[in-house]
């Protein structure tokens, strides 16, 4: 099937996951999989989190930021990948001025 | 963890999945997912086959192409996004002159 993200309702959070600011995501879900455009908006962060029985993939598709992981960050600038393996944590953060855009999947793997 | 794909040795396979021509992927691997950037170079497939107990995301980053599903066919361009759901079967065509690249993800679920 195609998901196009052109026809997905956008939804805003503030202090999404404790974070600050807001990010935007336009979601795709079923059991096994969330499918994800999501914007972190200037000086916007998704806060700490778990991934427990899932994992998340992101793709950064336009911006720059940083991911904050256990033991150190990693940047994000286009066509990075950063992969939050099941059981993990970490943080994404935008400290600039323009938008940082991620195409992300989170799949549940339901084995923790 | 980053995923970087320019460090990620680069495997071509002809006639992948019984398909046409090559197929060039960079994959990292675990035992959850297998996240990947995926080169389908021109006249060629990747051929009809199921995802069982796993599915799959593909996100298109450069080029035009097609995925046939069962049913029917969908358009491949870039920023398009095509869900192969668990269960489902697919195949991904470029009949064009230009590589088709997209990054990829195919989560395990263990649930079929």
């Amino acid at each position: 099937m195609q998901v196009d993200f052109d026809s997905i309702q956008p939804e805003t959070f503030e202090h999404f996951k404790g974070g600050e600011g807001s990010v935007t995501t336009q979601a795709y879900v079923d059991g096994n999989n969330r499918i994800m455009k999501a914007t972190v908006h200037p000086h916007s962060s998704i806060g700490w989190h778990q991934h427990s029985g899932n994992s998340e993939i992101v793709y950064v598709l336009s911006g720059v930021g940083k991911v904050v992981v256990e033991g150190g960050e990693e940047p994000l600038v286009p066509g990075m990948c950063h992969y939050c393996a099941e059981g993990q944590f970490h943080s994404v953060v935008n400290p600039n001025e323009e938008d940082l855009v991620v195409f992300a999947v989170v799949p549940q793997h339901g084995s923790l």
